[in-house]
C-alpha cells in the first residue's frame, strides 16, 4: 500500500506532513484541531455537524499513521477500489467549543468484524481552565464500500494493520 | 414573535419564501433538498455530515412553519436571547445519495419536555426507480440554550406552538 | 444526455424536483436560497465561503434547466467522463445576509469559448424592506475537465444547449 | 488583548496549540493543511470553496501569531465588539489538490489602510514530485466590522501589531 499511484497523489500525501496527523499513544489516537470561523454558527458556538468533520479527520489520521491511506484504497491497491463510509453514529453533544479554541479529537477502535470497524471518539477541550472537558462523545460504525456503494469485507492488509490497535479482549 | 427586529432580518425572513420551507402534512414536515457538488465527497457519494445539515434545515423549516423563528428567539422576543442546540443524535446511514439527486427530509416531533425537544427524522430518496428508499434515519434531541450556552426551558409561546405537532398520546 | 445511467442516479435526478431548480427568465437564471445555521458564523452573518456554495447551486440548476446534467457528464454520455471546475472568480462582498433570510442567486452567461464558460452572478436579498439589495457580485470562469483534471473543450451538445443563453452580441 | 474574557474562551485559545498556528517567516505566514474527505467533491478533487476555508485559516493564524485574537476583538477588548469580514477576493484556481494531500497556505499582507487589510495568498502543494506547485492564487481585501455589520477603522492596537508585517515601501 505504499507505492505511488499514477497521479502522484498518494506519494504526495504519504511523504509529507506526518506531524500534521496527530499521534498514537498506546491504542488511542489524538489529533488537535483549531476552531476557525468556518466551524461556528450565528449562535456563537461550533455548529454541531462540524464535530463530525473533526472526528472524520481523527479517524483518517489514525488510519494514516497505521499505514492505511484513502488514496491507496481508492486506487485499488488492495484489490478493487474501496472507500470508508460511516454506517452509524451515536452522538452526545455535552458542551460547546468556540472560535479560537483548540480541541483534541481522541479516537479508539472498539471492534473489527467483517466489513465493520467500530470506534469510540471524544472531542475534548485542550488548554485553558476547562482543559479536559469532554465536549462530544461518540460511537461510530464505519464500513468499507466499493465506489458503487456496496459493502466489502475489510481487505486483509487493512485488517492486519488495524488489529494491533484493538483493546485487549476480556 | 412576529414584530420586526431592529436590523430587519426577521421581517426579511418572515415575509418571503415560505414556499421554500417545505410543508407540514398532519404532524410530519417534509422538505425536498437537492444534492449539489458541496454535499458530495471524492468517494462519489454524499459526505455523511451533509445529512446533518439537511436535517437541520428540516427542523428549522418545521419550526418556521409552526411560527417559531430563529431570528425572533435570538433577538430575545421570548425573554432572553435564545437559540436551539443539538444535544444528542442517533444516526443510521442506510444508503447513499449522489450528485443531482433530490431527497426528502421528513421530520416529526416525538416529545417535548422541559428544555428538550425530541424528533424523529428520515432522509428519503425522492423520484426515480428507488423513490421512497430511506437513506438516513435519525433520532435527535434538541435543547434551548442562552447565547452563553446555558440550557433553558422552552419558552411557553414556543411550547404552545409546537405541542400541536406531537403524536397523540398512548 | 437523458438516458438512465447504470446506477440510476441520473434518472433519479432528472425526473424529480424541477421546481427546486429555480427558473430561467430570458437569459437570467434565478434560484431562491434560504439561510440556515450551517451558512452563518459566530460573527452573526453568513460566512463568506457560503456564498460560493450558493452560486454553485445557481450554476448547477441553470445547467440542469438547460438540459446539462452533472451525472450525465460524469457518466461519460458526451464522450469521456467530464466535470465542471471553477478556474477563476472575482468577488465583491457588499453586504451580509443573516439567519432566516432568503436570498436570490441570479446567474447569467457572459461567454462561451473553447473549454471556458464565463458567468456573471449576483446574490440579492429577497423580501423585506431591503429587498433587491445586492449582497455579493461575482464574475466566474468555469472550465470542463476530465476526472484526472485535464481541461477539455465543451462537448458540442453542451455548447449548443448553452449558446441560447448568451447575451446578444454587440 | 491578552486578558481572559468572562467565558474563558480567549484564554483557552491563547495558551494552547500555538504549534497548530503555522509559522511566520519574515513577512510570510505559512500554514500546512491536510486534505480530508470533507474538502473534496464527487469529481475527485478539492471543492473550490474549500480553498477559501483554508485561506481564512491562514489569515486567522497569521493574526493569532501577530497577537490579534478573534475572541478578544469580539469581546470588545479594543473598544466595541468587532470582527473581520472579507470584502473582496480575486481567485485563480490553477491546479487541484486531492484527498490525503498536504497543502501550504502562504499569506502576506500587502496593505493596511483605514478599515481595510489587503493580503496576497497562495495555496501550494507540499511534498511529493509536484511540491511547490501553486494550486490557488488570491488577492483578498478584509475589513473590520461591528457585529451589526458596519465598517470600522482598524483599532490602533491591531494596526500597530500588523504594520510590522507590511512589505517595505517602494
Amino acid at each position: 500500500m505504499s507505492t505511488a499511484d499514477s497521479n502522484g497523489s498518494q506519494q504526495r500525501g504519504a511523504d509529507t506532513g506526518t506531524h500534521l496527523a496527530g499521534a498514537i499513544e498506546g491504542i488511542c489516537h489524538r489529533l488537535p484541531v483549531r476552531i476557525y470561523y468556518e466551524d461556528t454558527d450565528f449562535s456563537g458556538i461550533v455548529y454541531h455537524a462540524s464535530y463530525l468533520r473533526f472526528m472524520e479527520r481523527g479517524r483518517s489520521d489514525f488510519l494514516r499513521l497505521a499505514g492505511v491511506m484513502h488514496t491507496a484504497l481508492a486506487a485499488g491497491e488492495t484489490g478493487e477500489p474501496l472507500a470508508f463510509a460511516v454506517r452509524a453514529m451515536t452522538l452526545d453533544f455535552l458542551a460547546p467549543a468556540r472560535i479560537d479554541d483548540v480541541v483534541m479529537v481522541e479516537t479508539r477502535f472498539s471492534g473489527l468484524a467483517g466489513a465493520r470497524l467500530t470506534l469510540v471518539q471524544q472531542v475534548v477541550l485542550a488548554g485553558g481552565p476547562q482543559a479536559g472537558r469532554v465536549l462530544v462523545s461518540a460511537e461510530v460504525t464505519v464500513v468499507v464500500i466499493t465506489l458503487e456503494g456496496r459493502a466489502r469485507r475489510l481487505p486483509p492488509a487493512v485488517r492486519e494493520r488495524l488489529a494491533a490497535f484493538l483493546p485487549p479482549a476480556g
